[in-house]
């Protein structure tokens, strides 16, 4: 299991930094992905020169609107696709229930030869448990290469950034997920569900100790956050020179359950911002890293790639910033009337009730 | 002692609302205070017609860069001064402990004429928990009135707002201080330490309960911080009509004890900014509340007031963007290095290694 899981985690062939507040990112690629097992060191490198010269993007002053048009015969858009690229949360699943007609559509893509990634910002599992949950829906036919989660997104930037070499740990505010994508590269860390349930006893004179080891806070979605770890990861970032701060994602709000929007990862990730001031690196959407592997390994045409997802400003962005098409489903977080409004000014390609008009 | 209580939250006699994100602020006053009885009601009033056509100020492009002098001769600013504005933490005492020097300074301001205001973002004490610090540190002479607490200035607020006339309550994610100043307006809350230690447990089809009576959420400093208030704040922001969402203060780091910074109020308002995409309304340092009370109610020459701080973007952007003296303490958490650095655009009028050299 554990080779067949380091095999997945190698298909990210490109690496990403994209620091959102500050608005600077960069992305170099050199060379391509020629094998599917090929290590992470043999694959793309961050040029940190090139990070620090890049010009500000503006991810969606750079990106065309789509035409926002509701999609009344399917195959107006299959004919335009050869990859789909779906979010998870509110658009395969909400929560713990499946999307009515999703198998189907699937079976159907499959069955007109087009590629399938599905991509989330869900960092509480890692690729592993997450081919866990897609069988446990009943989607037997998905493949773990085919699954692109931020905590394996975390994982691979690290890799990329050849942090292991560093000699440092990572601390993590996180769940599982992050813990178990670490564990496969052999990054070591600390934190995580260990320090769930910690308190900060203060007395006068007490300070918190925090490793001076730690080169890399990864803060992912953490339904155990609590001040112990917030000041342990303030104390890492604003105390250990050089230290990272690395988000999985900046999602506003998730699914937790199906029965309302949940506090998502912005939350634990704009706690830390809030007390140090730091920006973090952002590595899932939109950052662009999984969206470059998949053009530099397939050789895809990008205007040949539609990403699907249920939110304006991270999978429509994430879409429209990489070039790709982009289709909104309005089977999760997003109204229609939010997405026709005035205010809106990110605009689909394409949208629809969910992803069984497809079909 | 309610009597007394309510007697000196009478004081402040203007309203701020201070939005910091989207950089708009404004404040209107209406007539002055005439007494220091007067009810709120009688006093300043928001008018919410200019605020939304208040232009974008930008509090250090508006005011002037002090000379950053290193003082020297002490009589240089304290003739200058009528009026000396103290931060608490890092100038009063760190943690626990009273800095070096403080009782004989703060006795010969007085003993010159001098008034003296105390003013702490730290919303954890109510000005009466604050009284009980000062006193156990050994400061007798201070009075309630001279303290201006974060916690206190969101009951000010809440009460310039009038809230109470609308028959909702308040979710406290905070501690005792903003509590107790509650209590004092008669405004009712729910959360706070009371929801300390509280779990979500998770289950499909589980949704968080929340009330729909909550018509402001106050983020203060708050050591029991977690997933459940987070959530409830959030559903409270984003689904409740109106819903305010008031920051007792937004420091990155504060002193909770004298051996370390410690995360801030930075953090529970990052949280509550990163899962519900709100900036909130800013009562404590830089808004300006308090200085408009205190020129309004002793007719100050706000050229004589001189604020005392060891921030550079709180403190000392607060005395300037109110047209006060400034005055930087390195026996905070500012470094001279730092104050002195080129990439460092805020530059107060004196600096000092303590206040103990104001003598």
């Amino acid at each position: 299991m554990r080779r067949s899981l380091l095999c997945c985690a190698c298909l990210v062939g490109a690496v990403a930094s994209y620091q959102v507040g500050v608005r600077t990112a960069t992305r170099r690629l050199r060379g391509g992905v020629s094998n599917i097992y090929a290590s992470y060191s043999n694959t793309i490198m961050v040029d940190d020169t090139a990070k620090a010269k890049a010009p500000p993007p503006n991810a969606v002053s750079m990106s065309k609107a789509g035409l926002c048009q509701k999609l009344t015969v399917p195959s107006e858009l299959l004919d335009k696709t050869d990859v789909f690229i779906f979010d998870c949360d509110g658009v395969i699943w909400k929560g713990d229930t499946l999307i009515d007609g999703v198998p189907a559509v699937l079976e159907m893509l499959r069955a007109a030869g087009k590629k399938i990634f599905f991509v989330t910002n869900n960092s509480t599992k890692s690729r592993k448990g997450y081919l866990g949950k897609f069988k446990s829906l009943g989607l037997e036919t998905v493949a773990a290469e085919e699954i692109f989660s931020s905590s394996f997104a975390a994982a691979a930037y690290l890799e990329q950034t050849k942090f292991k070499a560093t000699g440092k740990k990572v601390y993590i505010i996180g769940e599982v997920g992050v813990q178990e994508e670490l564990d496969l590269i052999g990054v070591p860390w600390i934190g995580g569900a260990s320090d769930a349930g910690k308190k900060v006893e203060l007395k006068s004179g007490y300070a918190l100790p925090h490793d001076k080891d730690v080169g890399a806070v990864i803060v992912g979605f953490d339904r155990e956050i609590n001040y112990h770890k917030i000041q342990t990861a303030q104390l890492c970032i604003n105390e250990n020179p050089g230290c990272e701060f690395i988000a999985t994602n900046l999602d506003a709000v998730t699914h937790l359950t199906d029965a309302q929007e949940w506090a998502g990862n912005g939350a634990m990730a704009g706690a830390i911002k809030g007390c140090t001031g730091r920006e973090p690196t952002l590595v899932g959407k939109p950052s662009p890293l999984m969206v470059d592997y998949i053009v530099d390994k397939y050789g895809c045409d990008r205007a040949r790639i539609c990403m699907v997802g249920d939110r304006l400003d991270t999978d429509i962005v994430f879409g429209q910033s990489n070039g790709l098409l982009s289709c909104l489903t309005l089977s999760g977080v997003t109204s229609e009337s939010k997405l026709l409004s005035a205010d809106n000014p990110i605009k689909p390609d394409y949208y629809v009730d969910s992803i069984a008009q497809f079909k």
